[in-house]
Order: C-alpha cells, then sequence, then structure tokens
C-alpha cells in the first residue's frame, strides 16, 4: 500500500499579525495588504499551484484586550485587530481558480440560520462545489459585549446552542429541496415544482424556521464541516459534526493522542473514524539547504514582538499577562486557562518552566505551533514522521511572511512530496469533498448526522 | 451650460425572477445562471463598458408567499425565490473591473451593527471605494418569520429602529479610527497608533456598542447610501441619510412631485437637495429600428406570465390578489396597500379601472414601471425627456432578459446618449462617491449627518 496521501490547507486571516505576532515589520511581508484583492489572489493562485485542498480564514469578531485590559498592544501590532470580513473575499479567489477549496470561519454564535445557509449555499454555488465552513462559536468577550449580549454565553452552552444551530441548516441544506426540484421546464413554465420544495419546519429553543430554504441546492449542498475546538465538548461536537479538524499540537505523539481521541468519539456516533480527516499547524521555513534556511529562521525570529504574543497568549488564555510576574513560573495562576496551557507546555517539555517571559519567547515566528526549518528533504522527512507519528491527515500551513512563506513551501517543499508520491500533482476530483472523501462522494456520507435530513427520505419514494 | 450627465445604474437580483416574471423561458435569457461567476463577471464588464455608476442588486429574506398563501407560484416562476446573497457576488465582480461601482441592499433589520458595518468595511476595501448600500428595513412576513422576530414590527417602527442603527454604523465608520491611526511604522513597531483609535461607547435603545471598530477605515469610509422607500417614513429617512434614491415612477410629472419633495425634506434636514440623486426604475427595449424594437418588445410580452405578475404584486402590496374576482375593480378593496396601489395607477391613467386581470397585463416585461421601446435615438429621446420633466438624476436600468437587455443598452443606446453628451466616455474619479459628487469628493460631505461622528472633529486638534 502507498503511504497516504499529504493533505494541505494554508492559514490565514484577513489581519495584519495572526500566528506570528512583529513579522509584519519584515522587508518581506506582505501581510498589511489584506485590504487588497489582487494579494488573495495571487495567494489562491500560489496555493492552486500547490494543490492544496484548501485556503482556511480564520477570523475574530471582536478586537482582543486582555493584555493590560485594553486593545492596545493588538493596534501596536496589528493582532487580529484590525480584522476584515472573511467571507467577502471568496468569490474573487474563487473567479482565479479552478480546483482550490474555501474553509472559511463563520461563528454559528452570531449568525441567524436562515440567513447564514444561504450566505455557504451562495457560496457553494459560486465556488462550484469548493466551499467548507469552520465552525465556531467565539470565545470573546469583546464580541459579546460588542455583538448585542448581555454577557458572554457560557462555553459549554454555546455548543448546547451550536447543536441546534446546526440541525437548522442540516433541514436548510438536505432537507427542504429535493434533488429534482429544479426542473426548469420551459413548456410547461415551471422552474421550480412546488411539490418538491419543503417547509422545514423547525421549531425549537433558540430557532425558530417554519419556511423552505431561500437557495436551491448547491452541489456539495451542506459545506464540508471543520471544528477546531479541543475542550471536551469541542472534541464531542467535532466527533459529531467535523470532516475536518483542524489541531494545534507540539508532537506527532501528542497529536496522535488527540487524533485517536476524537476518532473513536466518531466511532461512537456511528461514524467512520477514518473518514475525519486531521490537519496540524506547522509553520515551515524552508530554503535550499539547512544552513539557508536555518538563516531564514533566525533573520524572521529578529522580528518576533514580544510583547505582541503575550498580548495574544492573553486573548487565548482569558487572562491578562502583562499582570503577572514575567519571570515567576505560571503554575502558581489558578485559572482554567492558565492550567490548560501549562499542562500543554509541560507535556512539551517538562524539564523547564513557563514563564510569561519564556512563553512569549517560545511564540516566535511558529505562533506557539512546531515550526520546522531546512532544507526540502529535510522538511519533507518531518512532515512524513509527523504524518505517520502522529496519525494525522495532513497539515494547516502558517503564513508568517505572507505570501512568501506559503511561495517558498508550494516551489520548495511541494515538488519533493510530489516526487516521493505524497502530494498530489493534479487535484482528484472537483469539489471539496471530493478531495477529502474520494472522486464522487460530494455530499456528506450517509452515516453524517446531516444527511439524516434528506427529502425525500431514501426508500421513502419510488420514481 | 451644458445638459447635466444621465447617470446609469444597473438593478438585479441574484434570482431567476425579478421584475419581469416568466422571461426566463426566453431562450435568449440566461437568468438561471444567477449562481455562476461567470454570468456576474460578464455583466459587470458590460456594464463598465457603458460606463455606469453602478450595479444595483436588490434582495428579499423571505420567500414571497402572500399569493394563494403559499409560495408555489413564485417557485413556478423563481420570483425571488430561490434567491442567493448579494454582498457573496461583490468581490469577484470588482476584481473583474476597475471603476463599476457596486449598490447592494442589506436590511439593517436582520444585521448587528457592530458586523455589518465591517462587512461594508471589507467590500470598500476590495473594491478601492466602489460600495454602496441600499438601506431597506425589510416589508416580508416571511423574513421576520424566519429570523426570529415573533411578528413583523410595524413599518415606521422599523425606521425608527433604523436611525439608531445608522447612528451606530456612523461612529463605526467615521469615529472610531482617526485618518491617521494606521502608521505602520517599522522603526517602531507600531502598526496602529492606540491613541487615535477610540472606542465609540454606544449605548442605546436598540444597540450596545461600546468598543473600536473592527477594521481600519475604507476610502469611502461610510459606503454611499441609498434608499428606495417612498412611504411618509420611507421618505424622511432618504431625506436625512439617502445620496442615492431609487425610485419607481409611471410618467416624468410623477417622478417630479416625488423627487421635489424630498429634496425639499433634505434642504430641512439642512443638506443641499441638489446633493441627492434620483434614479428611476425603467426598461429599455431597443434595436436599430423603432419597428425592429417593437418586435422584440411582442417577442418579450409573450413570455410574461400573468400568474408570476399577481404573485409578484400580491407580496408587494401584502394582500392575496388570488382570493379577489380577477374582473373587479381593486378599489373596493380596504386596505393600505391596495389604496396606495390603486391611487398609484389611478394617478397613471384615470381613463380605466384596475382589476387583479388588468394590473397583472399591465406588469408584463416592465414589471410595473415604465417600457420605453424604440431605436436608439427615440430611447435617447425618451430619457432626455424624462431627465428634464422628471427632475431627476439618471435611470435604474433593469434586466428582464439577462444579460441580452443591458448589453443590448450599453451597446446601442449609451453610444447615442455618449455622442449628445449625455453619457461619460470615461469614468471621471475612482470611487463610487466621486461619481455622484465630482472628483476629489470620496467622503460623505460635511453636512450629511455621518460626518458630526468624524474624529478628531473638525478643528478640535490642529497638527
Amino acid at each position: 500500500m502507498s503511504p497516504p496521501r499529504i493533505r494541505l490547507h494554508a492559514l490565514r486571516q484577513s489581519t495584519v499579525g495572526h500566528t506570528a505576532i512583529g513579522l509584519w515589520r519584515h522587508p518581506s511581508s506582505r501581510a498589511h495588504e489584506y485590504r487588497e484583492l489582487d494579494y488573495w489572489i495571487e495567494t489562491a493562485r500560489i496555493l492552486e499551484r500547490g494543490c492544496f485542498d484548501a485556503l482556511f480564514i480564520a477570523d475574530a469578531l471582536g478586537p482582543l484586550d486582555v493584555y493590560e485590559g485594553r486593545v492596545d498592544a493588538a493596534l501596536r501590532d496589528g493582532i487580529q485587530t484590525p480584522t476584515d470580513d472573511p467571507l467577502l473575499l471568496i468569490s474573487a479567489m474563487a473567479a482565479a481558480t479552478r480546483r482550490l477549496g474555501f474553509a472559511v470561519t463563520v461563528s454559528s454564535t452570531y449568525e441567524r440560520p436562515y440567513q447564514f445557509a444561504r450566505k455557504m449555499t451562495t457560496l457553494d454555488h459560486l465556488t462550484n462545489g469548493r466551499i467548507g465552513w469552520n465552525i465556531v462559536t467565539s470565545a470573546l468577550d469583546s464580541a459579546a459585549r460588542n455583538l448585542g449580549l448581555e454577557h458572554q454565553i457560557p462555553h459549554d452552552e454555546r455548543y448546547a446552542i451550536a447543536e441546534e444551530f446546526m440541525e437548522v441548516v442540516y433541514k436548510l441544506w438536505e432537507g427542504s429541496w429535493e434533488d429534482d426540484a429544479v426542473v426548469r421546464d420551459v413548456a410547461s413554465g415551471v422552474f421550480a415544482d412546488p411539490s418538491r420544495v419543503h417547509p422545514i419546519g423547525h421549531h425549537g429553543v433558540h430557532h425558530h424556521v417554519p419556511d423552505i430554504a431561500l437557495s436551491e441546492p448547491s452541489i456539495q449542498r451542506t459545506p464540508v464541516l471543520y471544528q477546531a475546538g479541543t475542550s471536551p465538548a469541542g472534541k464531542a461536537f467535532a466527533a459529531r459534526h467535523a470532516e475536518g479538524v483542524f489541531i494545534s499540537t507540539y508532537r506527532p505523539d501528542m497529536a496522535r493522542a488527540l487524533v485517536s481521541d476524537i476518532r473513536a468519539a466518531a466511532a461512537g456516533e456511528g461514524r467512520d473514524p477514518r473518514s475525519l480527516r486531521f490537519f496540524t499547524i506547522v509553520t515551515v521555513i524552508v530554503a535550499p539547504t539547512d544552513e539557508l534556511a536555518a538563516e531564514k529562521y533566525a533573520d524572521y525570529r529578529a522580528y518576533a514582538s514580544l510583547e505582541g504574543a503575550l498580548a495574544r497568549y492573553s486573548a487565548l488564555m482569558h487572562i491578562d499577562l502583562s499582570a503577572l510576574d514575567p519571570d515567576e513560573p505560571l503554575s502558581y495562576v489558578e485559572t482554567d486557562g492558565i492550567r490548560g496551557m501549562v499542562e500543554l507546555f509541560t507535556r512539551l517539555d517538562d524539564t523547564r518552566t513557563w514563564t510569561p517571559r519564556e512563553i512569549a519567547g517560545f511564540v516566535g515566528v511558529g505562533g506557539g505551533g512546531p515550526v520546522l526549518v531546512g532544507s526540502p528533504e529535510t522538511v519533507a522527512d518531518e512532515l512524513e514522521r509527523w504524518m505517520a507519528e502522529g496519525d494525522i491527515d495532513g497539515f494547516n500551513i502558517a503564513d508568517p511572511v505572507p505570501p512568501v512563506t506559503l511561495r517558498d513551501f508550494v516551489e520548495l517543499v511541494v515538488p519533493e512530496l510530489q516526487r516521493r508520491g505524497r502530494v498530489w500533482a493534479h487535484y482528484q476530483g472537483e469539489t471539496l469533498r471530493e478531495y477529502f472523501q474520494g472522486p464522487g462522494a460530494t455530499r456528506v456520507a450517509p452515516e453524517h448526522p446531516a444527511a439524516g435530513y434528506r427529502v425525500p427520505a431514501p426508500g421513502a419514494r419510488s420514481r
């Protein structure tokens, strides 16, 4: 059996500082061009040349303001603040490419399912079936505060609300318009046959959606579903719904443990555990030789912002790191965020302490994720090792000096991986879900919860 | 003084049947391609060749289900049902053009201002200042029902809520980031200067938005603002906020009365009444000769759907026309919608009655608006007459057989209007607001209510 394909996603956000903070100052960085279409179109074309499955666009709905209790540090380094809407970028990139998929982050907490279902269907129409949705529930207090919530909804309750949200959008995507509802019959003057379009009649706890879906069905109907949370509630949600899972771990053995957990839970939900695809975040610094790559990495590192890293981690951990002693190990702080982070770091390297200063230094170019540095052969060896030891399906490649890091990867690493038969030379299939599950598998698998809402129910009507 | 420029908008919705119902069956119609990027990109290029100010994309957030109390007739003719999201089309068309503007319909009733402000800023970034917003408050009960409202909000209350919505988005667009907040200073490591980015601190009746805008400012900041309502509350709203007004009248003298009303109200708000631009909807059927144009019109008319017209008008008038005697004059029906419509029709032609059957016949190809049929010279004469007699600024050109009707207009009528010096040969200015107010006028006028929220306040700080 030939070794499995390495599946590639690229990670971006429509902002200045995302995983690597401060590198916007590097002379080669075009991070500040995030507002320009040409920048995104060029990125999409680079990724399609590299046969990437998809570009993953992250998002944040509020400014990062935990550090020092204000937004200043985030503004100084452009850390997800400012940030623009990711959905509005897609159609321009779709027009400039033919196969690249797009996985876009949208929070179920701040969308109305009726409107949101139409957004995804519209994008699936316009991309000819290349759209994916990264489901998030929005942890930022600043988002809650500005988007009409009196208080942030507790974490597990957000996931409970998200469960009903999924039910509604599944009904709209799978259970409203039959496959042959649109007949476009000029002779009889019927565009859509009303007897094959059904009101979904949803009356739940959080949502009431009685009527038919506003959009006719798209190629994939339900977009490819991604999830990134690794809390217990997040993992359970991923096991039920996710087809792609973005993970963030520091060593392959840590990835394997997490992947194994979620696959087992998916099996418990009646799903094929191998149908879930796991992508671990990684930053790749590549050059023709190991020496040149090391030099490049050192050059990038010189631009990393220590304060920016603390500001970003303060938001991730929900604690103001500026208020702590920079040289005191964090383990004395009694919050869930800190405990989780310290536990994670300790599993990574239990020979050292983790102080705020050490964290800031560690984050650097990789944003807290692993950084692979070396020649194309060295990097390819490492990626293959991660695949084997981590039991993952591919990678989520960060872009600290956009679009240079990604272009280096496509020009240097992808050809090496293609030589090894690990990356496609040409796309197989035309829709994002086919890249995941094989040519022909454009719709969600029969055992996926979305499939349960299909109309007519399988076998319910013969023709 | 040379006669004023005729300002052109084109009218579309991402749907099958919009103004002219049933014409999707015409062999030349590509209305069903509304889900494809190529169709929209081709449309945008046609309009840019014709130096149109903007493409106006309408929207509906619920299915049309008043006729017969169900959605069947709307589905059979694709009357705004199905309909896709208009915002998601823009970036692809923006990438394929350099000057064409985009006026997009979004309902303030179903958006959170914090998120919505970011959407418009993102589009203004991506289009380099070519975005406009057609402000609607959503009259459809079907939208209210599926989008989380127990009952439709009464009309005038929707406008009161919209007033606060405008206040919030003005603060976000004009009053959060100073012009020189983004310094991108590599030496000091400052991307944005926190002292020049201000939380808006909005705590109102319907919205709480305490923090800074998520997006850095775009070229126009506030998008060009459009409005289309002609109720008393709608006119008052237009007089305060609108820079472009879409109107729908059947004769130039009726347009003049309406325009004069709104301009006077705008003057009462302290605005230059001539700074408001009025565009009346019109369908143009043009061919090299009057005879050929008449033949083309007769051909199109043969495809008009009478039932579809009634279904559309039922939704517009909020009354089920299927329940009425098709041959009884409508004047006996006691509802506001019917009274308004009958009054309008009677002003148009008081020599006849208006029964449901007569309305359906009248709607035909023009969707209830005027249809100009003839050679390029004939049509140009009529358009010039409308301009002079109606005191309007231009037209909102419908596209009953898309994109053929628009292409005919650009290939046949625009050159004739250019010969007469009434349409640009080249765009003057680069942003949509400059097309409205002249080169250099990229920001809202000082007397516009949005300008009152600028920071720093004019004269408040010297540099």
